[in-house]
């Protein structure tokens, strides 16, 4: 059944932003310590198995400089400079193997998949990346409300810096062409890539596949499906903090980083998503300030179009990066 | 929380077999006459998007002479002779894509990929093949009592004989070496596996992975999970039929195939599985006629090893073909 | 709770209906060819244990000539010609025992039960009818997409015809006034007497019961409740085909064979119904083209009136056919 | 899946019991007091819009001489001496309408259908007898805890006495044979039946089909499913009470009643049942100390053998009284 | 996630009111009755174990003259007049032991704390008081339904009746100054309360906190969650009975006790309240004739604001009643 | 229904213990730092509305230092030295309000809450104090994963020497009688009381009630449920790391804590417990090394005794401390 409101209504929610005013300070300060502390990345050589895929384990400096691991793919034998994506994993998953992640760089890309920090022991992908940033004062079991009193020290600001640090590390890799990266992610990837895409310059395009993190407050409102409820659970024992709450995290709003868009976006939306409804997605999509399109699965729930949505991602990278 | 025996009982477990007498003649007949019917297959080639993999859509003839689907993938500009893994896939789930099934070719594997007659539609990965026999008599949803009360028409003597002939499929195909096909697949693939492993000889190897479709009786006792439980509400409609039922499975029980088989063979088996509850899976592995080796994944539930899984597969095949 | 709108709303909600340019000439085909390939019925005195009842073990013709079972039921020593109730089953139930059938002939009526091809497994009343045609095409667990993507494949085009047969088959019979004749069931039951509503003339009256099988795509959109979600399931699977699910679907859709209806017909809707949301019966029930009673069941489900809506069935019969 | 003990075991479970010494006397002392109070019964024809059925609105006395409800059904135009069906519901129903009870009278029967004090609003049968003694004391919601503290003031005293006057009433009416009167009933139904064959003699037979109210203490222990739950509910608030429950119990047990039974019995029993729990079923079967047998519907739950059980009573019943 | 009207819409809900004409006069009569029937209250000694409050175990006469037990704290020592809060009890509680009720004799106030007849046997707090007046008529499980067709039988005119007189039993005791007295408690507690304000002069305040008992007919239509449910469970038994039950009900309603209120009052209400939904209480509160206040809990289900919501209550009581 | 073994067998249930050689040293060791780190304790007057109960706001030094939130009551105006209960918290709750604490000081008893590091943000009673230590990779939402891989950063280590540091605190405060201080808590707070129990000498009691904690890998052998739980799912990512776990939980077992006690204890247990198994208590209790008393609640889950145990507490509490 429909989560949310009809398609037609959907295709014109565009809610008021409430961007704080030291939005863009913010992150300007916060990416520039997180430069200044970073170290040169490592790419070790990794025994995967495979024959067709180079596959190397990376450790590269994201927020605080603390160490972030991920997988570099890229087809055996390539020779620079390949156009890459750089992914990011969903709610709770780590970045498991270098087989959970074969498309891509079967695709001729290069393929930089980003660990997430704390996360990968959800009973799904393993992570291996530690968060050693206390977060400060209590917080529901999961990362939603990890340090949400204060902007500076929730959790998703180390994950969004640890993500553009990605992007950053990709792009100084000899294999990548560095004008032709790709953000990308489903749910919590796609939540990553939005923020990506508000931060990042130049780059190629974003791919935000039924991307959570948007319009946190209309979710609440609206859903009880994990993880959005994190914020639900947190907000019933903390009376007193949910204006507290809200307010933090309009720094970490799928909606405002939408507003300083420079790339083109492919998204998609479930019509049947009950954990990302619609309309916290159409709140983002309809405020991407670049060029857009998006791909609108009627019958799915918070799957969306899975390999179908790949399929419509290589073919819009194809067109747009005007490869072979 | 273990949902069967201790594991030092399991390992133990090897139950009284109800093998059929005619069990070889009747299977003998079915595939000698599937192979009457045959046609030659065909590779189309498939524009997948991909630049790693060289992608062909098959059509070959299952039972009855049926057109059955498949993938066929390889890595890009292989030349034979290579070894190939011939896949079958779970309940309720058909082909899909290409970019469902990217490991064993970069892996370095032939890999055909058998779509699974009637199945594919269950909200999962699609399929392309119909089931054009009629099965005879009222079924409950889903497959699993297609025909139950007569083995000629039960709806796995033609699944289990388009398996056979894939890999007679796979067999001929100037990519690959005979000699080195292997059957794999995961619950009802691994079933599947398992049957096929005991049809076939000569095969290099057989990978069921926490598989389906043994020891049936006992897992309608102990399981109330779909889909055994399919059976139970088979038989709970019809109750003067329950011994019938009962009867028809002995010759698709993967207890009898497991007697039969010629091929080494990597199991795996999850202590929390309640869809396929360890004692079914024990009693194929005890079972099982020729070399063998199983992963316990105790903390799991159905989903078993995953690609953990994969990557001990890789490896067991690598010692076993003594691949480089 | 109430699951659909107001009812001051549902009295006027009458949808656009979906009516295909050929959907007489279809109907006309499809019943033509099934009347060419029947046979003569057959009427087997079966030995129930019942004193007050005679009841014949029926086999009849329906589409494609295929044998389909029933009961006959009349008072014991009964002369024609009576008035003759033919009616229909639930979704996944079969015919049954006489035993489950007593009411209509205990009010003095012919009683025709018919048969569900295939159905009749689904842990409840069991069935005996096969269904020997293949609808092409995987499907989803259950009936309702079985040949979805034609409608000259879909099972239900087999099943309405049936249930055209099946009055036909009633009218011949030496104890039945012809004249008489009544289409009834409950559920898929009153979808499919819906359907013989508007493909059969001269009906005294039609009986249908929260009525199934009405303005498909509403119902996917407004409940997750089975049967209606092995739409959904397959829509789910595959992304490509939803609207030509739903163009097939104008074919069997009781909005439509309710603007073709010429006898009286008497309904009933269930406001907490969300197996059968009322919005799906008033839409068939605002469309029917004939005299119309409904009875609203405020605190019921999808059971609806039960044997209160049977007692308000016998009188309004009653008056109808000016009964003592 | 199984929900208790193997069959095997079941067969000979056959547990200690606990009768109280003043058993006999506490009943003989209530039955008598019921019958000191009792009035003539009503037998009010009642228009049931059926032509085969003769149906009277039935109104006796039970425990205190308060009026209780039920149905009296016959063939039409029957006259004595008519076998009799004395009939109980289940828990949660009353005697809803004629048309809910068409089987016994259709079977050649005379049918008394008793309707159940306090009960039939349960979102099934409707009932139309209330229970005006008051059971003192508090209790958990349902019926099962009323008065649970004392035996003299249980529910089921009131009940159990009821039933036991409605097979008196039965006897006494003029189309009855009274020495073929026979006690049944499903679930409720069929543990009050096990209480009269205990109280009453010379009944044709008993028919308890997969019975509630055996064996209360283990059912308890082994589920969680009401009604019995009721009993955990009322322990839970009241720790102090708990042996003065099972105390009270032990004037109740189907097991105690069955010690003293005199009359054939055909039992059913479903191991599938978490409602009912086979061996709760066996340890009353096992003491039933007269002639007896029992259907074993191994893939039912607590539908047990519905509509083909009363083939086997009807069957049973046959035999037993040398009917036609 | 929200489960009612948006917030705005909420402040401004005041649904129409269906007073009966002889409303006033039913209460009247009910009231004096019962102060007719009375006996002086006994408070005896109870030995806690505590040594900061002085318990004692109250009977007072509630309706029909009836003994009904109640708890009754005091700050050790306390010497009149101190003011009293007379609390009533949540749904399936009862007055469950002293320790369970120690906040408001923390906070300087004598407590009297009614045992709710009938009730405590829910698995939560037990209770003592039976509920010697029999209801008349089937019923569901619970206590919403018992009585339901006919005002003068309904349960709750007996449970609200207890409650004034519980009221004037405080206001009797010595240490108590009378004209301090406040009615108080939650979800069914707090619908008493409401009556309680309705039908008592004189009190110093009301504090229902997430009431029950309020806009029964909208409660029933959007949700269906006990206690709620029990009427919709009773209505989709007896059919014929939905008007009366409502009929009844308007003598029992919070919005037309709250028309009636002279007394301050301060209420809560919680957003995600799917129990007793805000659209109900807000009738309530909308309607409320005197002075009123209410807190708005916006992340809280059923649970509202727990001890948050008891410091308001204690901060609003102290500067009402000026208190130190 | 009962979750686990017959209760004669869990009176003799005492497992073999896997104690670490090194466990006292790793306690000394871990308790010593904590104490070097120490700062004097804060008790600031807290404004709570109440008047029986003198409130202090306290923060103490507990692991590395940190400071840690909890709440003293005592008697308005006591005088030294008063008995001492020291209370832990379950799991995801925090130390809320001292509206949520009056039982102990009410009976006469100062009372140290302990707040839990990192919890109360759970939904229920809220958290203050944060927990500044970074535990080390990745784990799985809730608190029993973090640090999982290394016994010196696991989050109970933490924990449990908070806990003793709250004990030291209470024993150093004015009001307190440093000989009759008594360790107690539900559930989690069991369960730390358990440790507490094991850690401190010359406590005059230990009340665990329900004790989680305890037992690990039986515990996540026979329940699903959390927070148990939470090493299922991190065992389930992290296959490989299975037997790690549990090498770190041997430092952190009840049952190895119990073999260390030298204090009386009153435990107790419930039989229906599916969260804290009766035999993961059991596994405790049998192997208390010191005095020892058992409370049985049969008919209970996870709730336990409520403030039945309470009362037994307060009893046990005046027979051993022989006060008046």
């Amino acid at each position: 059944m429909f989560v949310d409101l009809p398609l037609e209504q959907l295709r014109a929610y565009r809610p008021e932003r409430g961007e704080p005013d030291d939005f863009g300070a913010f992150w300007t300060a916060t990416l520039d310590a997180a430069r200044a502390a970073a170290a040169p990345p490592t790419f070790t050589p990794y025994h995967s198995g495979l024959s067709t895929v180079d596959v190397h384990d990376v450790t590269f400096s994201g927020f605080g400089g603390h160490p972030v691991k991920g997988w570099f793919l890229a087809p055996r034998g390539a020779a620079g400079s390949l156009p890459c994506v750089v992914e990011f994993v969903g709610y709770g998953g780590g970045r498991g193997l270098p087989l959970d992640w074969l498309a891509w760089s079967a695709a001729g890309y290069a393929h930089l998949v980003m660990d997430t920090r704390g996360q990968g022991s959800g009973g799904w992908l393993p992570g291996d990346t530690p968060d050693p940033e206390e977060s400060g004062g209590p917080h529901s079991p999961g990362f939603m409300t990890r340090g949400v009193l204060d902007p500076h020290r929730y959790y998703y600001r180390r994950l969004f810096t640890d993500a553009v640090r990605a992007v950053e590390t990709a792009r100084a890799h000899p294999l990548v062409d560095a004008t032709r990266v790709v953000a990308a992610g489903a749910s919590q990837g796609g939540g990553i890539a939005l923020a990506v895409g508000g931060l990042v310059d130049g780059l190629a395009a974003v791919l935000p596949d039924v991307p959570f993190l948007c319009h946190y407050r209309r979710a609440t409102e609206i859903t009880d499906k994990a993880p959005y409820y994190e914020l639900t659970t947190y907000c019933k024992s903390h009376r007193d903090h949910v204006e507290r709450v809200f307010d933090t995290l309009r720094y970490f709003d799928g909606v405002n980083f939408a507003a300083h868009a420079t790339a083109p976006a492919l998204f998609s939306v479930a019509l049947m998503d009950d954990v990302c409804p619609p309309s916290t997605v159409y709140a983002a999509y309809n405020h991407w300030a670049a060029a857009k399109d998006i791909r609108v699965w009627s019958y799915n729930g918070h799957e969306g179009g899975q390999n179908v949505q790949r399929v419509e991602q290589i073919a819009f990278l194809r067109d747009l990066l005007k490869l072979p």
